[in-house]
């Protein structure tokens, strides 16, 4: 399993590469989740999500050789923005397989980083196959979007920003997809204080990490039903390994209340959220944390206003 | 006309109860811009406005007696919040007179404030009407929302805020509606530095102070076309005195431009601005600033969302 010093490392690697983001606070969001939040503001990071952090380690951990191959992954989204960014910083290529479905905005910003966007058909197959075509064809080196330690150390270093600048924090609520940020987030939380508090915070309408915490073993997504687009995917073993060890528990919530978060944050912050984001909100929103110092790590600001707002 | 050190003044006044917001830089806003912005952040004031400034100004002007008797406003918006909540601070009571065709949502802040909210229809003879009639029972001291001097030199604290904390700004750009942060904009910059330039941004939609500016005198409003809901006042004679004498140019921006303008603020930096706020980032990118740095006043953020991403 991945080690804490790997967070910390990953940390001095990407520090010339990334944003330190806020922390802010806000009164009357405290008032409304009944508790003293933190909140790592991940959608002020570059790419506008904590994903350019794991996407920066990898890259920047190459070798001198594997990286001048370039990188290559599936993505229709923040990591493939991130990659491509990353691989850019470093003057490297990347190559990334976007489904023919995604939407122009989501393709236009892959391509505005430098990246190379492949289309392909709107399968996992389709996804799989096509990074191995670019592979087959580049050289290039896969980053997988969190079943990857290089990826999960750096999406862990928001985590450790925030437990290093708000003092004594009982609990750290992160968000679940994949799991890369809430692993990440655990060993950087439990690296510094064994006894703080890691929850997840997930869709009850995408409830597998919940379900696989329950079960003791992977269960495998049911079919997309969330706005919380960024929280679709299954966990991997090497994230389930960490969940399952580190995390308290994951809390589910329903898209009602993800609704009612975003715009609450919206208002009351003027922050620009994703639903991801907003999913980690409601959670501490439902769950009693009276008198407890709660970070909470908001994933990113990726958010499609016209599909938000209806 | 207002003097500047009544903008110093209100600064010192005010201090204890407002926000100092903070200035935001962004490079890829900068670059669609073609020049070097520095944004203030009035969308992170208390009320979510810059009109919390004059308002807690006004409020804590008052002699005691005075505000013994409260406070009183016709507002459908910004104002009636921020005197709400200046008045609660201040522990005096607040009247403000809201037509009844506003949204449920402003008279709900506006009573969540602790102000009473009294109802009128939709004319500006019946707001104004309304005030008289709540005057006249309560002996409350009214707070016209932009001319009143006290309002003006608090306006002007942000601009102040903003010109002390970056040093060599070339321009700085307020959006202009009653005209009391431009007038307040305008004398904190000039008091500071008698060269800075002071620009005006205003929809070509409702351009009555562009009009007023070149016909010397103050031309109405026309009936409200504009998304820019905040700008919607005509210029008051204290306003225009000011802006005559101190605004160099007031630039006219039509509504593609200010959506446009709107949309990649929030997706570029993720801060959730009003329309009104866009009006003044329109108007840098239409003019040349090349080269210049040039500070503008975010006005606020409160924006119907379902309204502006139409």
């Amino acid at each position: 399993m991945l080690a804490f010093d790997a967070v910390e490392s990953a940390q001095r690697r990407i520090a010339p590469f990334v944003h330190r983001t806020p922390v802010i606070t806000s009164h009357t969001l405290d008032h409304w989740l009944d508790t003293q939040a933190f909140l790592k503001c991940e959608h002020l990071q570059r790419v506008g999500a904590f994903k350019y952090r794991g996407a920066t380690n990898a890259v920047q951990s190459l070798s001198p050789d594997d990286a001048a191959r370039g990188v290559a992954a599936h993505s229709s989204g923040n990591h493939g923005a991130a990659l491509a960014l990353a691989a850019a910083t470093r003057g490297i290529p990347a190559h990334i397989v976007v489904p023919r479905t995604a939407t122009r905005s989501k393709r236009d910003a892959i391509a505005a980083y430098g990246a190379r966007v492949v289309l392909c058909e709107p399968t996992l197959e389709a996804r799989i196959d096509g990074v191995a075509d670019v592979i087959a064809q580049t050289g290039a080196v896969e980053i997988h979007p969190f079943d990857h330690d290089d990826v999960i150390a750096g999406a862990g270093t928001a985590a450790l920003e925030l437990v290093d600048e708000i003092p004594d924090l009982d609990v750290v609520v992160a968000p679940v997809g994949g799991g890369g940020l809430l692993s990440g987030t655990a060993i950087a939380a439990h690296g510094r204080r064994a006894d703080m508090r890691v929850v997840g915070a997930e869709p009850a309408a995408a409830d597998d990490a919940a379900r696989s915490l329950a079960a003791r073993e992977i269960v495998a997504p049911g079919p997309p039903a969330t706005i919380a687009d960024g929280l679709l995917t299954g966990l991997a073993p090497r994230t389930f390994a960490v969940i399952a060890e580190h995390v308290e528990t994951i809390v589910t919530v329903s898209e009602a209340e993800i609704v009612e978060a975003l715009h609450i944050v919206w208002q009351r912050t003027k922050q620009l959220i994703e639903p991801s984001a907003a999913v980690a909100i409601a959670a501490v929103r439902r769950e009693d944390y009276a008198g407890a110092r709660v970070g909470i790590i908001l994933s990113g600001g990726n958010v499609d206003l016209a599909l938000a707002t209806r």
